[in-house]
């Protein structure tokens, strides 16, 4: 259990919580940890902070781009304290947990914590399916990072951990984030062509439709048949 | 809410580790830390650590022994990571979180962590109604003190004030049953004017496309915009 899941930081910039992060992950069983473009790593900080989980800090892996740490995942979650300008679906970590806890373990999950002080971008948000909250204090929400990962982590053992394996069952895996940003990218270039979307004035259109076809989660299957549309208007234009 | 819990840290040894629970405490809204003989306090470290909830310091009441600090409590709970030779009831954050939700506010609970190393003695353990335990890896259940206090107060306030349905807030209606069946009349009859879907063998691409954005759940102005795209196709195609 829990194999599936990794924790991807964005550019940490304090070695120490990179360590931290790792003894948060281990008591509770996680052990895949992807660091995109950390300030240091290796570093003695990180080690002496993740106590004896040095094995997680060993076997971490560093990218340099969001979308290389979650591109093979079919469930990408963000956290986020914040309220956005466009609203994106929320879940608890607790609602998180148990939505994992029905996933076949064979999906990939990433879970992805921004930066210390000012979190993910709204363009990495805008690549996530849910935004997490964790619920905290109005007046003072600031969980460091070890601290927001070890009640996610928590939630997650809660709810993954001794339950039995409840698969959903359903006709076609998952689309990765891979296969999204391609049909994004499809999407905007058919968008101008149609001169819906004007490159002059974008609006927040590409952001709306990101919104819609990432609460959809689309299979395969249906990726596939998206961009089969897309082809297919293309083809009429030109013919 | 939450006024009547105390947090009692015993035998603290690093000031860091007060400052760090200070913190945890003040996210999830509590703010009674009572401390029995800490190493040292105050201590700058403390501060450091506490980030800006300073003020849980500056409130923390020193007492001298494990008694004091639970005279008029009349809910003692005890975190221990061990079992103990004689069994004592248990209950996990989640269960004592919900006793406690369901207690008077003006009952006096206290919730006590122990040493650093080696946690609440046998005398101490015995002078709890529960014990709790954090469920963990069982291969390295090392929570450090704030990390366990963290989880503890999330899984209060979760109980306590926050639902764990969190309620997104959105920024237009839902679409109706009949705004879906126009949408999916326009886009059947897009679908087959860039013959992508060819009425005489229509596979089950429909079918697909209904499932797709109902689980979008679109609302109005989503709606809106996938009729607008659907025009603009329409539109390029006549011209």
């Amino acid at each position: 259990m829990l194999n599936n899941i990794r924790i991807v930081l964005i550019n940490t910039s304090h070695p120490g919580n990179i360590g931290s992060v790792a003894r948060a992950m281990k008591t509770m069983g996680l052990t895949r940890l992807y660091l995109v473009e950390p300030g240091e790593h290796p570093h003695p900080k990180a080690v002496e902070m993740a106590s004896n989980a040095g094995d997680i800090l060993d076997k971490a892996v560093v990218v340099n781009s969001f979308a290389d740490a979650t591109a093979d995942c079919s469930l990408v979650v963000g956290t986020s304290a914040r309220n956005r300008a466009i609203p994106w679906p929320i879940r608890s970590p607790r609602e998180l947990a148990e939505a994992v806890a029905g996933m076949p373990s064979t999906q990939e999950i990433a879970i992805v914590f921004g930066r210390e002080r000012t979190g993910l971008t709204n363009d990495e948000l805008q690549c996530c399916h849910w935004h997490i909250q964790i619920p905290a204090n109005p007046d003072y929400s600031s969980l460091n990072l070890a601290a927001a990962v070890q009640v996610i982590a928590y939630e997650l053992r809660v709810a993954c951990v001794d339950k039995p394996d409840v698969v959903a069952e359903w006709d076609y895996p998952p689309a990765t984030a891979e296969d999204m940003e391609r049909l994004f990218v499809h999407l905007q270039s058919v968008l101008i062509a149609i001169e819906f979307l004007k490159p002059s004035a974008p609006r927040k259109l590409m952001t709306r439709f990101r919104r819609l076809f990432y609460r959809a989660h689309p299979d395969v299957m249906e990726a596939n048949m998206l961009r089969g549309m897309l082809t297919a208007i293309e083809e009429t234009i030109k013919s």
